[in-house]
């Protein structure tokens, strides 16, 4: 089968395409490589069944040409930084949601219509509901890349209803493991490498997040398009599990070997819209047959060793 | 008080201006004219308390400019077609999503903090649940509309999270009366102008929807603005009932006086996305002390009785 991934450079979109080609599928990857990284496409690169093409998601007529022929498009490309939504704040309705929009376009130029999305556990806002099924209430948004992920998965859904689209919607909660580009792991390992005594922490510490690991998360997707079959599948990507803020930072020290001095910024949220509490109920890919490989303790180890042996990856990041 | 309204010039914008004129406030319109109507605006543009100002909401400056030393924004500026979204695909975001993302940035720029938006029913989709509340289950979007509403709605809940923004949403019906532009009464009266003896009608004519009088979703507003007092308040504006679309056309051609042969398009929706149950639980409208002054059926036949008043309405309207 012949797959168009978009952000196929980034973090989980590599490291799809190498699953796919691994699985004896084609890939066509798109990318513009504004966090992308060449590196992390190495591998795919060396194969006969991958055709890397960089362009913008807003250059309708190449997106379109690119994809005729896919059967699926993984759409993955976007801004993923969940905390800096309010001093950028075009940025995750252009990069997010409009982009969504030029990718179901493309595909309707194309004549293509069946999309998998990678939205995310940030569409709930803070939930009411603990776990967090996919059904839970009317959310109120307290994040603009929330935000932008629910509005672009209300343009998936009119796509459907519209034009016979169909489409499988992922809410990743963060995902850790290898290529791992983004996010607290990097941040407090990029703080410790820089001084090992001292670690600054946003929030109070006791944030609890749920994360899965990045194979675990690609199992999820791949067995949910082969078991999922409505019109519109959408499906809550995590674990049952959660770990505090600090418990994440022990273990990641622990693997360091340092016992640095922490010190906290306070309040319940490390960011305006940050959610103190994220847990979502995968009861439904459960349901499918998924089973996770990594405890959350050991994808945040599989992360620190990466980084690790990575140095390049913290010291290029924005 | 001094009030900023966008889409000033529009059916609910205008009737909205003249009321806050005659409770004594100030106002400050905006609109670009677009769909709004110059001939809307007479009554006001004699108020020394109403200042108009022609702009589009893309120029940022302008508009924060405009709306400083407001004390509450009312957008209510939008693309109100709900039919032909998917052949402009763009245009409800932009219209819609990112014009609100607009204005809560000139807000922001103009140090003003309350908005109220008028949100719609199509934000629920195909709702499950009929009557629909406010907390319905997580929403899956049948029409670029609603999704583009359900999306600006995402945008306001982030600025009141991270910005401590206050907002008043609404999801309103479809509304009727004096001024009224769009929608199938002014399809219907336009159709039996040209021809009185046959009339085409979308869909089986059995889709059920509910209405709302101008004035009485107003009324509704202006008394949420009032007593809802919570940070986010998001309030369903409709009534009760509901009608046929069969029903209604009954009332207007009783009202004409003419007795077409119906064509029915067919099918349980009148176009794809479109919803054949719209009704919404407004037991949260109700306990503020709302009360609606009009049936639906009264509310077609001030409409009727409107449009055949002003029949430049239904020449000029697209």
């Amino acid at each position: 089968m012949r797959y168009f991934v978009t952000g196929c450079a980034g973090f989980i979109g590599s490291t799809l395409t190498d699953r796919l080609l691994s699985l004896g599928h084609e890939v066509v990857g798109y990318d513009n490589f504004s966090t992308g990284r060449a590196r992390f496409l190495e591998r795919a690169l060396a194969h006969a069944r991958f055709r890397l093409i960089r362009g913008e998601l807003s250059e309708a007529g190449e997106l379109a040409a690119a994809m005729r022929g896919c059967e699926l498009v993984f759409h993955l490309a976007a801004n993923a930084d969940v905390r800096h939504g309010l001093e950028h704040p075009r940025r995750d309705l252009e990069q997010n949601t409009l982009a969504t929009l030029q990718v179901l376009e493309a595909m309707r130029a194309a004549g293509l219509k069946h999309i998998a999305f990678t939205s995310s556990g940030a569409v709930y806002g803070d939930a009411v509901q603990v776990p967090t099924p996919e059904e839970a209430g009317f959310p109120i948004q307290t994040s603009l890349y929330g935000a932008s992920k629910a509005a672009a998965e209300g343009l998936i859904g009119a796509y459907c209803a519209g034009l016979d689209f169909r489409a499988h919607i992922f809410r990743c909660v963060s995902v850790l493991g290898e290529r791992y580009a983004h996010g607290h792991v990097l941040d407090f390992q990029r703080q410790l490498a820089a001084d090992p005594l001292h670690i600054r922490v946003l929030g109070d510490g006791r944030q609890r997040k749920s994360y899965i690991y990045v194979h675990d998360c690609i199992d999820a997707m791949l067995l949910a398009l082969e078991r999922a079959t409505a019109r519109i599948n959408i499906l809550n990507v995590g674990t049952e599990h959660s770990c505090s803020v600090d418990e994440s930072l022990g273990w990641i020290c622990a693997a360091l070997g340092v016992q640095p001095q922490v010190t906290y910024g306070g309040g319940e949220r490390g960011w305006a819209g940050d959610s103190p509490l994220i847990l979502l109920d995968v009861g439904r890919l459960r349901a499918l047959g998924w089973q996770p490989r990594l405890t959350i303790r050991e994808a945040v180890q599989a992360t620190v060793e990466y980084l690790r042996a990575n140095p390049w990856v913290l010291e290029s990041c924005a």
